[in-house]
């Protein structure tokens, strides 16, 4: 099955990706909200795909780039769910001239700008700030939100979509009862915010959420017309750590061929580091590494059940990458069974940052 | 000059490369040993070809991809700077048949499945561990190395190069003393190790070492034969503060759009994030920034003069990533100059991974 792989490569479960994304679309059909998957995360085409076969119509993209690739595969309503870049402008005209183009602003410099330069209508939403400090207006401020859709209203191209958020503030935590508390937070600002600016006259604005994990544990969404996650189509061992999946649940592992083995200090190394895994870390989970010390993880390593992955190996994780190295701590009994050559199946700590690395690199399984 | 820049680009000053590239192979002429650069920091053909017009005819990669691109611009000697994957032994021996190859091994088991797959004759080094625990056979065991090259001086298709070190340790080390007492210790223990092994019939062997922080700032190499430093070409925020480099000599910065801009916690939103600038970070360096509270930086902000950059700007530096996105904080009088839409051009840590990310997006100037 894997004889092929050479170098560092992707393989995506294709059947996992669809339990993945059917359970999402019923709790989104369940709470009467449209998901709009953000693509970002695998950036295929062939994923892509297993969404609109399952009836999803809309997608979310993080650059123009991403939403010319998809609107080319015959996605045709897209958000680009990153402040409004001035300086593609000839893109985003030539996008909105054969899409549906949704796209954001937080601040009146950018609406004008973008007013100014649109030949084609666009959908905009309003950035809010529900906690990431990253872009976006404080739903406290509900006079600066007014101001900028007085702004936007006055401009012909320019339809108004709604208030847009990703709280990104779940990422960091654990379990379904903080992350509901989390989710409720948000969600209950952005409704607000919405009630205030429908009594200032401004009616019929959508509130858009955006985050994999509340999307994933939180039941009840609260009347949000549209969800945004993405990471759920293939999950990591970020999402592992937030309790949003079980690693059962993973539909990617980087397959990387073993270079060395080193039992001297329980560590085998592998073609594979931070140009396929990323530097992205976390602390090693103690569940997953129960003879392990605490250490900094940059990926699990899979057990192997045929083609398919099981869960974790236990007391393996990567311990450090460099550019093209990853050097994996293992159990000795997993080691002595290691040979020069095999192939070790490593989880990767965000799934959207190795699949871009590897996105010339991808093998698809049950397609 | 950098209106057509739309999206997160690497800027490469073309001029600053060429000091760099000569400071290094004065020094190597000096010290009689080849400069056999690593050429995986650029991963460039533009850059590669700097290096041949100054006398370069030798050069290090890190995978059998990165040999093959600069194979087919003519470079004819390249030695792959990562222990041997037998998963790539078609390529390797395509490779063999076209150019002089180098190639790495540390254990019998590679050495072995090498040989009984070798087509075309290779030249082989065996990887030497002096403090990095990453690969390579120790220095203080010269049994196994003696071992491994009886096993290796069998095969017909194999020429013994020597024995060949990359000491990473220098790249967390501060200043010249403290790099060059790491230096002296490393050279030291593989031109013992050459003469052990001398003395028990292995004549002729090479000494290669690796690591830019040493080759830039330790005078004497002590009798090597060649090294292959490649960061150099470049540097980065982690060779400044090693003490490498001063911030002037850096040739490349990341442009990054501005799209985002909030005062109210002094800081820049750009389109720049982790799948640019790459997750690797280190602690901000007080130095360059004289207000700033110590934190993490993922890059810092380079002062620009016209089209050139000259230092960095004090208070500046890029808090954090996301996947597109990266927040800069910045003083308040540079931040109220800045407009969206404008470009801040961002030092990276570490060169090498924003080359490797942003290959397909490199803007060079002074060519």
């Amino acid at each position: 099955m894997y004889e092929s792989i050479t170098v560092p490569t992707l393989v995506v479960d294709s059947a996992k990706v669809r339990i993945n994304a059917s359970r999402m679309l019923d709790r989104a059909a369940r709470n009467n909200a449209v998901l709009r998957p953000h693509l970002k995360t695998h950036q295929a085409r062939q994923i892509g795909r297993i969404f609109r076969e399952l009836g999803v119509t809309s997608g979310t993209v993080s650059s123009l780039t991403m939403a010319e690739y998809f609107a080319d595969d015959g996605w045709n309503d897209l958000t680009v769910a990153f402040p409004v870049n001035l300086r593609e402008l000839d893109a985003i005209n030539a996008l909105a001239g054969r899409i549906c183009l949704g796209l954001l602003v937080d601040n009146p410099d950018s609406a004008r700008a973008l007013a100014a330069g649109l030949k084609n209508p666009v959908d905009l939403w309003i950035k809010i700030d529900t906690g990431s400090h990253r872009c976006g207006l404080s739903p406290e401020e509900p006079d600066k939100v007014e101001a900028l859709l007085a702004e936007v209203a006055g401009y012909p191209l320019i339809r108004t979509a709604g208030l847009l958020t990703h709280d990104s503030r779940t990422y960091a935590a654990r379990g379904r009862e903080a992350i509901s508390a989390l989710y409720h937070e948000g969600a209950t600002a952005m409704l607000d915010l919405r009630s205030k600016l429908g009594r200032r006259g401004f009616a019929g604005l959508k509130v858009s959420i955006g985050d994999t994990p509340s999307a994933s544990l939180v039941e009840d969404w609260l009347g949000v017309d549209e969800a945004r996650p993405g990471n759920f189509a293939y999950y990591d061992l970020q999402q592992v750590g937030t309790g949003a999946c079980q690693p059962e649940s993973v539909a990617v592992a980087v397959a990387c061929p073993v270079v060395g083995i080193y039992p001297e200090r329980s560590e085998a190394v592998v073609y594979g580091g931070a140009v396929h895994l990323s530097k992205q870390s976390q602390p090693a989970m103690a569940e997953y590494l129960p003879d392990g010390p605490p250490d900094t993880s940059f990926g699990t390593v899979f057990r192997m059940e045929g083609e398919h992955w099981d869960g974790f190996l236990p007391g393996a994780w990567v311990r450090g990458v460099t550019q093209e190295h990853g050097m994996v701590r293992m159990q000795a009994n997993d080691l002595s069974r290691l040979k020069v050559g095999d192939l070790l199946f490593i989880c990767p700590v965000h799934s959207c940052l190795a699949a871009h690395a590897l996105r010339e690199d991808t093998h698809f399984i049950g397609l």
